[in-house]
């Protein structure tokens, strides 16, 4: 899968941006070539975060126009999906999971833990409940450009009913923290054809042992995504976080799906996409 | 249907008085007695709203104790129930009518539109509507006293799962409201077995051309209420408002159901009361 | 003062309208002329509420397009502004004036109170009290369009510190009922150099025995106004209220102030404006 | 230092426990002696938090009573305050601090910057400004117990102006945030003669290269208490998140300063703790 994305700034003063648009590296995604470019050419640093494997990329950038290209082709392991995954009691999950069932700034799962109870506390436990979830979200919440904010919370998006790809996610994950299954967001680039490029997200919830991904807006196929970073909420996995006085001009998250390459079969051997 | 009421204050300076506990007098109940006492005596001054009929008792009282003790004896007419009611299409609505379809305080019908589009718009209008909102409201929202504050709003029932008849009431119509029907607050006396004498809070929808009473909390029937006020959400209706430094002491609103008497359907209609 | 709005809407099916736009008849404001025309031609109703002075104007449309227009020619009196107005305490509040003390939809002067007291309750009475709630919100404000939406409360605002005239208006009012100075909504046409013609909302609070008008968001003068319609808040006052699919189109309320005429001197001989 | 720390839950079933209630041991605590005592006996395990420091106790127990008795001494090198430590400019602030100025469940500095900007914006930085900032929540907040709940977050706290320890650390560590000072919420043992004995929460804001420990609620001199846990907010520092039906029945946190031994004061620096 090749990622293309650019990005433009207007500065009107000195900026401190903290981007997240790198591929993730991790045991599902594998870096076959990544390439970025600044203009105007600046320092910049890159670290990653050991925990959550989130690739950040540094900068500070001065008065006038900042753009950023970053080209990478990812080879995508096959998702294992497994339509059998158990719940793991809470007294079985790892320490480090453990966080992932809190409520964040715009998962409030302590509020909506009783509306959780009685829309799946019922249900058969597992992947089967998450996917129920998945479904209820599909169904219930509209999904329409422009009717949430960056402020908006699960708890307004189950209000109102409507909001975005970040909506759809948070208000599943938050269903799934209500009723002790861990769950925390994941930000991608994803190929739509409709609408326009923009980044996406998804959540993964800790099933089974380990972390499966689930997408409630169902814009794109979570196998066809290319990862960027995994957190708590969307303020973990924002793809900038700007301090200073800059205004956005352009976005173009562009992911497209290769052709399977036989060099790249060798590494994945499984691959479809 | 005999009601006694005691309300007791402890003010710490003078204090501005608004109560709304007396009976109100109307189409479906009949005063045949009433006493209003309060200790000490103080001068005080009852009025009528024209538009509601709520009968406001207004007083000033000093730093020390306040004592109010009010008796009625009410005559109800059984309510009309119609079930086959149907709802009134908005421009056959009454010019009066209109604005009890409005948000208010504490009925965010404009946000709850969508969730009440969503459960109930695709059933069948009319009384059979209002009385699924009644039993959704009954089902999924948990009797707990202590859950809800003076500020808590349809929207917080409805995300927390949890309140008190006042907000069973608000919920449900909040929900009518979204629905284009309008619905009003109604205080009340009643009798309940338990929890300990309260005032009672149920709700009005108007059905088939006139007001039908609904108590989605279920807690005493409709027909052996005695209705206090009557507004468009509880900040209306309150039995005291009050102005100053006071602290209720104890309260008992109770209310018996007495066996009907001849006599007493005899005078009902001449009384001053 | 020459109003002259026009209004077209877009519906997609029939439509029931309530419209606040014609100028409010009172003892500050005479109508010299006035004229409405709708295209296509339809039976209309108007009726004017007793209590508010407010004047309704109800009709259906049909799917199609909608267009009214309306033209008035009004004489205002100048306000008489009486800078040492004092408050009334709440035992001398008439009775219709009380409950334009309680919390409403946009207005939770509950919530507020606490902070209505520590900004605005050490200082002086009055006029003087008022005056310095605006200030308040004119400072602390920033004006901006598109800030806010039709569901933002004085909450919202007090702690976004952005809003349009609406907002201003319901947080300034908020301030004056958590302080048990009576407050209410009035919608109006203004000229405005800047932003383009929309409708306009300032407030009026409740002193020396009279309601006096205040615009904290200062864009207009408050005696080269043209009242439209007084309320507990903005759901009140609303110019347009729609039930059915229709979608607003374009909107236009002007307002010129006239060279004073000597027919009109004569029938308020102190008007500047 | 010495601390006393009982606990007492009363359990329907299976519970899952996860205590933050050992003492932390860093570069300002020296542990001298500790104890932990399980009534009944039960296996647990704990593990520290690699990042944060903080000490998890984990356990599972069952149907019936469980006690929990903590017993530590602790020494605490004294604070070095330093009131001209300035504030860190984002471009130089560590990758690792980072996070501390987003957003959390209780603490919505994205709604809350523009309020710090008005309030503090104009103020000298560093640590005045944070001064500055205690002083302000010290004044305006009223200590009320019970005036706010488990899902209170700093925007309510902001608008009602009353709260606890928890919501006063919230609030000022919220502002701090809004002015890009990276804050954090610490729990703690404290000595208070008044209220009873209960943990404490307090916050440190990042200045000149280190974390500086504030208290706005000034209940307890901030080098007398004992640290427990660090965390963005308080869902990340609770003394017990339980899953399963228990109920807290007694709880007793006490904190002792014990006269200083010249022994501890010999040893305080060099140790490795």
């Amino acid at each position: 899968m090749q990622v293309d994305c650019s990005l433009a700034y207007a500065l009107d003063g000195d900026c401190e941006f903290v981007f997240l648009i790198q591929a993730a590296m991790g045991t599902d995604q594998t870096l076959v070539e990544e390439e970025l470019l600044l203009q105007p050419p600046l320092p910049y640093r890159t670290y990653t975060d050991e925990r959550s494997g989130n690739r950040f990329l540094r900068l500070r950038a001065h008065a006038g126009v900042l753009e950023l290209h970053y080209h990478a082709v990812v080879d995508r392991a096959a998702d294992r999906v497994d339509l059998a995954a158990p719940e793991v009691p809470v007294h079985a999950l790892p320490d480090e999971v453990l966080h992932f069932m809190l409520p964040t700034r715009y998962c409030e799962s302590d509020l909506l833990g009783p509306v959780a109870q009685q829309l799946f506390g019922a249900l058969p436990g597992g992947h089967a409940r998450v996917s129920a979830i998945c479904d209820w979200v599909h169904q219930h919440i509209d999904y329409r450009i422009g009717s949430t904010t960056a402020t908006t919370t699960a708890r307004d998006v189950f209000v109102q009913r409507s909001g975005v790809c970040r909506d759809f996610a948070h208000l599943a994950l938050t269903f799934c923290r209500g009723l002790n299954i861990p769950a925390r967001l994941v930000s991608a680039y994803a190929h739509f054809d409709e609408p326009p490029p923009d980044f996406h997200a998804v959540f993964e919830a800790y099933l089974g042992g380990r972390w499966m991904m689930f997408d409630p807006s169902r814009m794109a196929p979570v196998d066809q995504l290319v990862r960027l970073a995994t957190g708590r909420d969307a303020k973990d996995v924002a793809f900038a976080t700007i301090y200073g006085p800059a205004r956005m001009v352009s976005m173009s998250p562009v992911l497209n799906v290769l052709a399977a390459r036989a060099d790249t079969i060798a590494h994945a051997p499984a691959l479809p996409g």
